[in-house]
């Protein structure tokens, strides 16, 4: 999918929700554990209640690989029942030296229908390439993240010597303007998480055009007010992810229709900051 | 596999090869394509033919994946083939928030048996914490890789009024010296690359008594001599990996027995180091 494509479909939807289809087997409604495939019947069900509130889907592949070979067959069936029309993130934090990141791109690309991988900056440029070299495809590196090891390296001050312009920057503004040189707002977006509220003024001015990825709302405690009024840009600028406060909505035999009222609440008020 | 287990294994094979298992269907023998399961096969093979050289198997898991469900299939029977005698890898770069890196951990050390995740450490602490909690297996975290890209970031300097001691030191050093703090010489290691021999005498002197998994020996470059002066420990302390040197060696038929011929001459000249 291309920006053009993403940025009409989130006007026209009036939503830049996302939903993490994070399915934990151990989470599911016990009714679900009788079908053949109780992760697709899970996730079949949520998307057809929310696909009209929703422009993305996000498959976490570590909920699917803890599965095995029946989690990957899960994780396949998800991703070719979601369609062309929404845009289908595979979160998977991958990233390796050129021929490996080769073989991720074939395999979320090329052999799986995704379009955009998450992926993660440490290894540097050549293990981010490989990702960018796909039409309508999407890399979405790791800028600053929602958990608390956000402070462990990204918030840690990189030395003045090797900064642009003489200013101290942290490693997570360094993997910004560095790997924004990498590719384009066709093809890169970042990860910013929306519990790094306080950094996102800041993080906006520094790359004004890019596209990012915002998971953290709901579970994680990020404020959708905040981050649409402090990231929000003419085209939108975001996609905010919600997993667990849209599919966990309700353990029971209602937990579709539960999904879509959460994904309803949400959508109702993006609409609101996309109108300003 | 514990550090005792595996320490054993190296002297009494007097090798510290791990044969990575980087298998490209488009670069195995052709008169495999029409096995079954080709990518097993050739697995099959090499395994066979080189289990008495090496310690350990590396499973290159984005290879697997580029083949989607059949791929997933193919690591399985071959992680299951290996057996408990081998230290087994999976090269995944895998790393994300708690809940999230809790089930990488599932996936590759409860659904599938291996000993050992490369795990990246962008995220920090949460992220990397899951795979420690498991008696016996391993997370091996990036520290410095063996590629170009390690410039862009691994190899840059952090801000001096974050550093210890007051002096400087490169991201890749802070990784080390942080991340070697969330566990122990019993259940991490750290990736650092062949092809930076420059810092190994300084890296061994940082982390004195951690096993290092050294990819980059072979078609990257790095010198097994050069790497085993540097940063041999009195219990070894180096995993040796070679994927594409040894399981490459030969397109034709003969391709387990020229494996087998390359792994050998690497055993043999570790042999000799050990000896040392």
């Amino acid at each position: 999918m291309t920006r053009q494509q993403l940025v009409e479909q989130i006007f026209k939807k009036q939503s830049y929700l996302c939903v993490g289809l994070d399915t934990d087997i151990t989470k599911i409604p016990k009714h679900l554990l009788s079908e053949p495939d109780p992760v697709f019947s899970f996730n079949k069900a949520i998307i057809d209640s929310t696909k009209d509130l929703c422009v993305s889907y996000k498959i976490n592949t570590a909920f699917y690989e803890a599965l095995g070979i029946k989690g990957w067959e899960s994780m396949e069936k998800t991703v070719r029942y979601i369609g062309d029309e929404h845009f289908k993130i595979a979160d998977a934090k991958r990233g390796d030296i050129g021929n490996t990141s080769d073989q991720y791109a074939r395999a979320f690309f090329e052999t799986l229908p995704f379009d955009a991988i998450t992926v993660a900056p440490y290894m540097g440029k050549d293990s981010v390439q490989p990702f960018l070299k796909f039409y309508g495809k999407w890399a979405i590196v790791l800028g600053l993240t929602s958990n608390k090891g956000a402070d462990d390296f990204e918030m840690k001050k990189m030395a003045r010597e090797d900064t642009r312009h003489g200013v101290d920057e942290f490693l997570y503004e360094r993997v910004l303007k560095t790997v924004s040189g990498w590719g384009s707002t066709e093809n890169l977006m970042f990860v910013i998480g929306a519990t790094q509220a306080d950094e996102l003024t800041h993080i906006r001015k520094l790359m004004p055009d890019h596209f990012y990825l915002v998971p953290g709302v709901g579970a994680q405690g990020g404020s959708l007010k905040e981050i649409s009024e402090k990231a929000m840009t003419k085209d939108c600028g975001i996609l905010m992810n919600a997993s667990r406060a849209i599919i966990y909505a309700s353990e029971k035999e209602d937990f579709a229709n539960e999904a879509r009222a959460i994904a309803q609440q949400y959508q109702f008020e993006m609409q609101q900051y996309l109108s300003k």
